[in-house]
């Protein structure tokens, strides 16, 4: 059974059981806008479905319900911040603001955080700075998944990166890619639906390509998307989050799933590039808008009934969800419905017919 | 027949037959150095092959010999530049050395180009970038060779990024990816020899998988790597040289091996980031290097001999080739001969046995 839910109603039903945390209500928005944002577009397996493990983060103390963000170090192009054990949304929204404004005055900005967790859809900071006309990158690592290219054992993230650009007609296009071939959200879903997967999507715990989705939670690995592409620009992810930023490398960053009582000190890092700097912005708009028809309008393969830009299923989703509501599994409507319970807090909900 | 040149012949043969064209010594080196960086590092599409297309331009009035490269505009921390249809290679190493300049002082620095031509190997820059302690990133466009992900022509370039951080005992760790499956070299190779290829590598003049080699420039184009992800990634790329840059957006940017008497209006985009900015340089390098080895020590999947980070096999073949030569085809040994004769330059060649 499907049920579906309206998004302000999911919305407030998410708000109401932060401000009850004990959450500001400027940083219950932004957390709660963001996973409400991954839900509108599909990106369902970054939405609400990860909001009980975040309340135990922050009940059980691995995450603090009032961070004090502080900044580490400062110049006009850069900052890096100490998110200390806050919710990624809301250090990552922090760094977003500062990033955007130093770019206004600086033509291009990098912030990093450490000492952050999990922050979500990455492509939610990446299109905060389009609309703000920059071209905005945003960047995080996280605990091992995957395999390196040739290895047997997850030993790196499948650390994605986002980037959105404005243009006129349209919402931005953003292109928002993890660097594993696919997500552990849909090889746990295959194995919960007893299907069998392709063999380029994991290996098994003894390094050997499977299509028995099981073989993930008993030691296995996901695959690097692009073969030793999609693992080369995970190591750089690496770099350019933990390393520099100064956060957890590697199996220093933990997952916010597994542990609720500790920090999981993942690291991010935006940028933010200032259109106006380089061409006028009406000009680039326009620029892109036209790029995007031209490949729209070049020759389909067979079978094909559309070319797509990235990010435009993604905004096709929303304009359905707005309307519709955002469909809910049997197993995420459980885990409201007993956060409805323990918070006393009541849920409404549509079952679609 | 395989023969090999030494480094320094090969070198000292190339600079000679520019500084005869009229090149200054300066751009001599950088563009001659650029060649043989590719050539040492097994990137050899991006070497020396190119030098009979690369002059043909500069004789035939598409390239200019002498560009007098102007600032479009500039900001602390960013720059456009105007190419003035100079070499890629000489006009991007002008935006390189400014780049770092910048972001010295400034933490990041981002410098666009536009009405460049092409850049060789896009890892040339970003370990330009990183030996001056930067974390660089490069970029370029290129004319469309690649069919958007459900199209059925070339309508994209397969747009290189490269990423490149220092660290203590090795070169940089350095990504350098096309946003193709394969170059389209190395599917004419496989015409050349007659072999079939892997039937994700193009698609034919009617948007059909082919394992036939010979479709490519039978109106075939070449497929992005990693499916909708490379090709998202090209689309962002475009965006970031051409249309951010003010250069020739897509069909508008034009090859070097097609077009040799007039402009290609190619743009480029180079970002570093000053790592002590963030972090001191030391525990950086001492991290990339712990990283390093703890991802090239995890356990081997069946059949591997070693886990390589990004930038490893072509150190590998750098270190090698430095001491044994470079080895040349057949197809490039007569052009370079060509050369030899046309520019009254004597070219020595070591046979290997």
């Amino acid at each position: 059974m499907e049920v579906r839910i309206k998004e302000t109603n999911l919305r407030n039903f998410c708000e109401k059981i932060c401000l009850k945390l004990g959450l500001s209500k400027e940083d219950t928005f932004n957390f709660i806008d963001s996973l409400i944002f991954a839900n509108l577009r599909g990106i369902d397996s970054h939405g609400i479905m990860r909001l009980p493990s975040y309340i135990r983060r922050l009940t059980e103390g691995g995450c603090k319900i009032n961070p004090q963000i502080q900044i580490v170090k400062e110049e006009p192009s850069m900052v890096l911040l100490d998110g200390d054990s806050g919710l990624g949304q809301v250090v990552s929204m922090y760094a977003v603001k500062a990033a955007i404004n130093k770019a206004k005055k600086n033509a291009v900005s990098i912030v990093g955080v450490n000492n952050s967790s999990h922050f979500g859809a990455a492509s939610y900071y990446s299109i905060k700075m389009a609309e703000a006309d920059m071209i905005g990158i945003s960047m995080t690592n996280g605990e091992p998944v995957m395999a390196a290219w040739g290895g047997e054992k997850s030993i790196i993230g499948n650390h994605p990166i986002s980037i959105a650009a404005p243009h006129l007609k349209r919402k931005p296009v953003v292109l928002d890619i993890a660097t594993s071939k696919v997500s552990g959200g849909k090889v746990r879903l295959a194995a919960k639906n007893k299907q069998k997967i392709p063999k380029d999507w994991i290996i098994d715990g003894d390094g050997k390509k499977t299509d028995d989705p099981n073989k993930l939670s008993m030691g296995g690995a996901l695959l690097p998307f692009g073969e030793y592409k999609g693992y080369g620009l995970a190591v750089m992810i690496e770099i350019l989050t933990s390393i520099l930023m100064n956060a957890g490398i590697l199996y220093n960053a933990k997952s916010g799933m597994k542990v609720f009582d500790a920090p999981t000190n993942i690291g991010h890092c935006f940028i933010a590039i200032n259109i106006k700097s380089f061409i006028p912005l009406g000009d680039f708009k326009e620029k892109v808008d036209w790029m995007v028809n031209e490949i729209k309008n070049s020759p389909l393969a067979e079978g094909v009934k559309e070319i797509l830009v990235p990010g435009e299923i993604e905004y096709k989703v929303e304009q359905k969800r707005k309307v519709e509501g955002i469909p809910i599994s049997e197993q995420v409507l459980e885990d409201m419905q007993k956060l409805s319970e323990d918070f006393r807090e009541p849920l409404y909900v549509n079952t679609t017919e």
